[in-house]
C-alpha cells in the first residue's frame, strides 16, 4: 500500500519527502519559500521530471501567498523573480519549465483581478498541475497495458513511481496498473548509478506495492536478456523532442541499445507535459552535468583515490530508432514519431 | 611509478596486497597456508584472472614446503587436497585451473625425485608461472600497439593492471605500453559495479602511472561514445572459448554491444593462459554468482530497503561477433576465431 507522497501543498507550505535519505529514513520537509523549493530541486530532495514540475508550480504559489504586493504588476515581478530562480534549478526536464509557463499563461489572460484573486489563481493552477498529474499517470498506466503480457518480466531504469510524479507513476504507473489488474509481473530493477534511484527508491516503492522484483547493476541488463526472456524495458523521460529522441536518466541509452540488440521492446513512458516539440532532436536538449562527488563518493565515503576526476552527465539522449513506442496519457505514439507525436498533441 | 604488487612469494609466505581496502589503505597480508590462499581468492583479497592463477600456484607451494610427507605419494595426496580446495575458490577464470594443472603436469613426468626435490619443484614451477606472467603481459602490451593510435581516447572496464596480474597488466598493459612509448592516452574508466574495481583499483593504478583518466558510471559509456570519438574499448578476460566467446567481468557484454552500435573497436586482452579451447562456446563457461550484499550494500552501508533481493552474476559472456580482436602474448587473433585461436596456440 502506498502511504507516502513526493510533494503536496499543505496549509500554506510545500511538504516534500526528502528522497536523499530513502530508504533508510522517511523524512518530510516543509518549505515556506520558493527559493527553498529551488534549492530542494537542485539538491535532489525531490527529483523526477513530473514531480519537479509540480514542485516548481507550488514554489510560485509560495511566492504568491507571501507577497505583500499592492499592485498586480508588483506581484508579477515577484513571481518572475521566483520563476527565474526555479528555472535555473535543473536544466533537462521540460516539465519544470512547462509548469512555470502554464501558470504565467493562466495569469496573462486576466485583466480585472485584484492581487488577492491573482494569488488564489496561482495556487489553484499549481494545485491543478499536481492533481492532473495523478490522473494523467493513471491514464498512462491503462494506455500501456497493450504492451504488457499477462505474465511479464520487465527491466526498469531509475525511478518513475509515486516519488517521481504527482503520486502514481509513469513507467511505474504501467507496472503498477498491470499488477493491480492481476497480471503476474517481475521487475528487474536497474540500480541506476550514480544516485541509485533504482536500488533506493524503486525497490522501496515496489516493495510497498508488493510487486516482485530483483535489483541488478545497470551493466548486467544484457546478461539477463540473454538468460531470460525479458518482455519489455520501461523507462520514464525528462524531455521528448519532436523527432522522438528522448532525454532520460543516464544509462537509458545503453539500456536501449542493449534491448535493441536482443529484440526486447523498449518503451518510453511519460505525460504529455514531457513533450517539447519546439526541440527538433535530442541534440538540442541541454544535459545537466552534476558534481563529480556523486561518483567519487558513495554515502559520504570516498571510493576513488584523492584527486581522481569523474565525469557525471545526469542524463543521456536515446535516439528515436531504439524506442518501440512512447506511452503517454494522450495515447501511444509509434514510429515514425515526427508524425505520431504531433497527432497525440492534437488529441 | 609502480611500487606495489598483487602477489609475491617472500621467504616462505605468500604476500598479497589486500585489494578490498584499496585505494583507502595499502595493506599487505602474509599467508602461510594454502587454505588461506583459497579463502583470499574467494573473498577477493586478490582478484583478476592471471593474479588468482599465480596465487593458486603459490598456494600449492605453501602446501609443499609445509609438508611432513616422507613418501612422494603422501606429498601428492596433500597437494591434491589443497588443489581441490583452491579449485573451488572461484569458478569462472580458467587461469586458476590452468596453474594448478600445470604444476601437477610438471610433477607427473618425474620418477626419481625425493620429497625434498619435489617440494622445490612445486615452488620453482609456481614461481615460473608468476615470472612468465609479467613477461607475457609485456609482450601483450607490445602486441596491442597496432590498434592504439598516437593520440587515443579509450574506455576500460574493471581492473586489468598490475593488481590483476603478475605485475604489469593485460588491457592495462596495452594502455601503459602506449603511454611509455609516448602515445597521448586518455582513459575513461568504467567504475565497474558492483565491486567498483574501476573506480577503486584502475584509477589508483593509472594515477600512479601518470596516465590521464576520468571515472564514469558503467551505463554512461554510450553517452561518451556519442559525445567524443572513442578510439577503442579495452577489456581483460577470465576465459576465452574456442569460438572466441569471452567470459569477463559483468558489464563487459553491455559495453561490447554499445561499442558495436557506435562502430568503436572492442579489444579483448589476455594471456594465452586465459584460453580454454576445450570449451566450444561461452554457453559452457560457468558463471559465478556472488553474494547479494555486494549490490545491496556499499562500504558496509545498506543501499536497498531491508528484504529486497538482488541478483549478482560476477561475469558475463561476450559473443565473438562483438570482439574486433583478441590480443595475447602469442600475437593477435582476428575473426574468425575458430581458426585464428588454434593458430595462436600452435605458435
Amino acid at each position: 500500500m502506498q502511504d507516502y507522497f513526493s510533494v503536496r501543498w499543505m496549509n500554506g507550505v510545500v511538504r516534500m519527502l526528502d528522497q536523499r535519505y530513502l530508504p533508510g529514513k522517511v523524512e518530510y520537509r516543509d518549505l515556506a519559500y520558493s527559493h527553498e523549493v529551488a534549492s530542494a530541486i537542485r539538491h535532489m530532495v525531490i527529483r523526477g521530471a513530473p514531480a519537479i514540475g509540480i514542485a516548481a508550480g507550488f514554489g510560485l504559489a509560495l511566492t504568491a501567498i507571501h507577497s505583500t504586493a499592492i499592485l498586480p504588476s508588483q506581484l508579477f515581478d515577484e513571481l518572475q523573480h521566483s520563476a527565474e530562480e526555479l528555472r535555473k534549478s535543473r536544466p533537462t526536464a521540460v516539465n519544470l519549465f512547462g509548469a512555470i509557463d502554464r501558470i504565467f499563461a493562466r495569469l496573462k489572460g486576466i485583466q480585472d483581478m485584484d492581487v488577492k484573486q491573482l494569488k488564489a489563481l496561482v495556487l489553484s493552477e499549481a494545485q491543478a498541475i499536481a492533481d492532473e498529474d495523478i490522473q494523467m499517470n493513471q491514464r498512462i498506466g491503462r494506455n500501456g497495458q497493450r504492451f504488457i503480457p499477462q505474465t511479464a518480466i520487465l527491466i526498469h531504469h531509475c525511478n518513475t513511481g509515486a516519488l517521481a510524479t504527482g503520486g502514481y507513476g509513469t513507467a511505474m504507473g504501467v507496472i503498477r496498473t498491470a499488477h493491480e489488474i492481476g497480471k503476474k509481473i517481475h521487475v528487474y530493477v536497474d540500480e541506476t548509478r550514480p544516485r541509485l534511484q533504482g536500488a533506493r527508491l524503486t525497490s522501496w516503492e515496489l516493495k510497498q506495492l508488493d510487486i516482485p522484483h530483483t535489483v541488478i547493476v545497470d551493466a548486467a541488463s544484457g546478461y539477463f536478456m540473454r538468460q531470460t526472456k525479458i518482455d519489455a524495458c520501461l523507462v520514464g523521460c525528462d524531455r521528448i523532442a519532436a523527432n522522438g529522441d528522448v532525454a532520460n536518466k543516464i544509462g537509458t541509452y545503453n539500456l536501449a541499445i542493449v534491448a535493441y540488440a536482443h529484440g526486447v521492446p523498449f518503451y518510453v513512458v511519460g505525460p504529455m507535459t514531457s513533450m517539447d516539440l519546439s526541440i527538433t532532436s535530442g541534440a538540442d536538449i541541454p544535459i545537466e552535468e552534476r558534481p563529480e562527488s556523486e561518483i567519487t563518493q558513495i554515502s559520504g565515503k570516498r571510493i576513488t583515490p584523492e584527486g581522481v576526476s569523474a565525469a557525471n552527465p545526469a542524463f543521456d539522449i536515446t535516439p528515436a530508432k531504439y524506442i518501440t513506442a512512447i506511452i503517454t496519457d494522450a495515447g501511444v505514439a509509434l514510429p515514425p514519431y515526427k508524425i505520431s507525436l504531433p497527432e497525440l498533441i492534437e488529441k
